[in-house]
C-alpha cells in the first residue's frame, strides 16, 4: 500500500465505438467519477478527432482536479493493437479506415500521461476481469456480440496478444467451409458473418425466403429487418424468428466446443447487445456445445456479462490505463 | 551461475509412447548422457509398468554417477496433465486407458526426485523452444502429425495448459459440420480423423473408391494402406497419391487459419512421421493458410521439426524435468 501513494488517484478510460466515443475518469476501485462523450465518426482526420476528445476532456479533468490527479488514459479502440498502440485498418472509423493511427502516442502528446490502448472486445475482457463476472477467473473468453463478433481470449489472468498484437480475432474463425457469406475481411463464412446483430438479421432474411412458415417479421421490409425486431418477434413466440436465434445458438455453441480444446476455459462470456435475448440463444448454445464438446471441456460455465455495456467499456478501458492485461 | 552449483547436473527424460518408453539422462544443455528403452505395453497395472521402468533406468542412473546426480525426471506422455501429474484415460496404454493414473507422485516416490509430467505434444513444444526451430520464439504452436493429431500451443513464452490443464486437444477441432468420420474421442469429424497418418490412409482408402483414376496404391490390399505406401506412391508421382497429400495439407492450411486468430502465432511447426513427406504436405498448407487466413495473420510461418523424433521428444520431456514451460 505504501506504494499507492506515489500513483495518482485516476485514469481516464475511453471506450472508443464505432458510433460513440464515451470516456470515463475511473478511480482505482472502478469508480467512475466523471463521464463525457462525443461522437466518433464526423472527422476528417485523426487529429482532428484527438482535438475534439481532448476539448470534451478538459472540464471532466479539472472537476476531479486537473490533469496531475490523472496517473494515465486507457482506449479500447476497433482493431486496435495493444503492442504499438495504434488503430489498423479499422472499417467503420472514416480516419483510420486505410492506414495505422498512433493513437496512444497522440493522446501522450496532448495530455502528458502514459497512454495504453488494447482492443475494444480486450477491454471488455479486462473489464470482465476487474469488475464483472470473471472476477477470481484465470482463463476464460469473452466474446461480444454485436455489429460484428470481437474476443477477447485470457490465458493465465492475461490477456493473448500474439506475436502481432492482434490475438483473439474469433468473429473470424471459419465456420464451415466452402458454403458462401462473405466478410467484410475478404474471407467467407467467418462467424461474424451468422453469428453478430447483422449476421442474426441475414438468416432472418434468408429464412424468410427459404422457410414458408407464417412469421410477425414478414410484415416487415426484408432489408430493414434488424436482430432487434427478431428478438422481439421471437418474445411473442413466433416459430420462425425462434429458429434464427436457434441456428444462431447452435453454431456459436459449435465453435466454442473448437475454441475449447485451444485454451481450455473455465468459462465463456456472453457481451453486448445481442445477450439481450437473453436464453434465446444462450439455451441453444449450451445444448450445441454439450453435443459438440470433447469429453474432457464438458465443464466450461456460459455466462451473461452482467455489467451495463457502456460502462464495461469503459472500465476496461480504463483498467488497461492501470496497466491490467499486460 | 552461482545458483546452478546448488542444482544436481542431470534430469532423467521419458518420451512414454503408445508402443516404446525412452528414457534419457539429460544435462543442462541438451545433451543425452545415457539412454535406454521397455515397451510401453504388456503391463497389467500403472505399478508393474513403474517397476519395470526403475529396473531398466538403474543402470543408466549409475552410469552419471547414481541417482544423487539427478535434479529431477520429466515426463512426456498422451493425455498427459501438468497440473495433476496424471495420465487419464488414455486410449493407447493399457494400464491407463479407463482410470487416472498419478503417474508423476508414482515415480516420485520410487526414485525420490521431484517429477514433472506433461502431455506429449506440450513435450515435442518444450524440445523445439528449448533445443529446435522454435528457439527465440515466443508465440507458436507445435503440431504433431502421428497416429493422432496433438498440439502443444506457447503463448508468451509459456505452454497453455488452461483451466484443467487439457489445453492445446488441436486435433479435437471440427474440420467440417456434419459430415461423419468418427473420431476415437467421440465426436464427428475432428481433424485427427483426418490429418493423422490413420485418417490419411482413411483418405485414401475413400478415394480409391470415389475417384476412378489408375493407382499404384490400387496393388494393395486396401484395409492394409498405410501413410507410408501413400507417401511412397506420391513419391513416384501417383496422381491418386499426390491428391490424397494435397487434400489433407488444405485442410491442414484451413485449421491453422483458424488457429492464428486465436493466437497469433509466429510460426507453426510440423512435427512427427507425417511431416517425412516433406512438400507434398507442406506446400497444400502454405498455399490453404493463405488462401484462407485473415489478412493480420498472414506472415504465419511454416516449419518442419529439425529434432530427430524420438531424441526431440526425450529432450522435450527432460526439459519439464528442467521446469521449463511452466
Amino acid at each position: 500500500m505504501d506504494k499507492q501513494q506515489n500513483i495518482k488517484p485516476y485514469v481516464i478510460g475511453l471506450d472508443l465505438g464505432g458510433t460513440n466515443s464515451v470516456f470515463g475518469i475511473v478511480d482505482t476501485r472502478g469508480n467512475i467519477k466523471a463521464t463525457t462523450a462525443i461522437k466518433t465518426g464526423g472527422f476528417d482526420s485523426a487529429e482532428a478527432y484527438v482535438d475534439a476528445c481532448v476539448k470534451a476532456l478538459e472540464p471532466v479533468i479539472e472537476e476531479v482536479g486537473g490533469i496531475g490527479n490523472i496517473n494515465a488514459m486507457g482506449i479500447g479502440a476497433p482493431n486496435g493493437n495493444y503492442l504499438h498502440g495504434t488503430i489498423e485498418y479499422a472499417p467503420n472509423l472514416p480516419w483510420a479506415h486505410d492506414g495505422v493511427v498512433p493513437l496512444a502516442d497522440m493522446f501522450k502528446e496532448r495530455l502528458g500521461v502514459p497512454v495504453a490502448l488494447t482492443n475494444d472486445a480486450n477491454a471488455a475482457a479486462i473489464g470482465e476481469m476487474m469488475y464483472g463476472v470473471a472476477r477470481g477467473m484465470n482463463d476464460f473468453i469473452v466474446l461480444t456480440l454485436g455489429t460484428g463478433v470481437g474476443s477477447g481470449v485470457v490465458i493465465n489472468g492475461k490477456l493473448v496478444y500474439g506475436s502481432n498484437g492482434f490475438a483473439g480475432e474469433l468473429g473470424h474463425v471459419a465456420t464451415q467451409r466452402h458454403e458462401g457469406r462473405s466478410c467484410g475481411c475478404g474471407r467467407k463464412d467467418c462467424l461474424e458473418t451468422y453469428c453478430s446483430a447483422t449476421g442474426l438479421a441475414r438468416t432472418a432474411r434468408e429464412l424468410l425466403q427459404s422457410d414458408a412458415r407464417p412469421s410477425i417479421l414478414r410484415g416487415l421490409n426484408p432489408a430493414e429487418i434488424t436482430s432487434l425486431d427478431v428478438s422481439l418477434a421471437a418474445g411473442q413466440g413466433d416459430a420462425l424468428a425462434l429458429e434464427i436465434y436457434e441456428q444462431t445458438g447452435r453454431m456459436l455453441g459449435e465453435v466454442c466446443a473448437d475454441f475449447a480444446v485451444f485454451s481450455a476455459p473455465e468459462a465463456f462470456i456472453f457481451f453486448g447487445g445481442m445477450t439481450k435475448a437473453g436464453e434465446l440463444l444462450m439455451k441453444p448454445i449450451r445444448e450445441s456445445y454439450l453435443e459438440n464438446v470433447h469429453p474432457l471441456f464438458r465443464d466450461a460455465k456460459f455466462l451473461v456479462s452482467g455489467l451495463d455495456g457502456s460502462t464495461a467499456a469503459v472500465l476496461g478501458a480504463s483498467a488497461v490505463g492501470w496497466g491490467i492485461g499486460k
